[in-house]
């Protein structure tokens, strides 16, 4: 997963944009099972948005990260309209 | 869910007592639904471990902030032995 804070003011037509197309682009690449979208609501955490998919295993971590779409998706849109964020990757204990 | 470091070595004795005994009290509080213990695994990120779990809505959230055994878990156990942390509450966008 991965929370974060994007450019755009909150409420706007891009940030809706961001989200939608997130989730468009990203929930097509085959590996990538359970996307959601999610709205970071505890207010000691100053992030907004998180985004969370389950891969099967490494090998399906490792392709997500190598698909074109996503790498796209990253420069193309990511750099551009993300202003600061953490990535969270959890495996069960 | 929150992420967190624990003041405990890793591999230790009071790292595994500390995740087990977390488990077991908190997973039993009846409006814990889904709760899980987690890795944290991405590089870039400082945080060791995580707990995860769902709530139905606003209500069971709330039940569970104020159940005791959860109270006094934060009081005898969290607050002695996690060295920092970061609360992520999230709702589906």
């Amino acid at each position: 997963m991965v929370i974060f804070v994007l450019k755009h003011d909150k409420g706007s037509l891009a940030e809706a944009k961001f989200l939608s197309d997130a989730r468009t682009i990203l929930s097509k690449i085959p590996v990538v099972k359970e996307f959601r979208v999610l709205d970071q609501v505890n207010v000691k955490n100053d992030y907004h948005f998180g985004f969370s998919m389950v891969f099967a295993n490494q090998m399906a971590y490792d392709t997500y990260n190598h698909n074109p779409d996503h790498l796209a998706f990253v420069e193309k849109r990511w750099k551009k309209e993300v202003a600061r964020f953490l990535e969270i990757d959890f495996k069960v204990h």
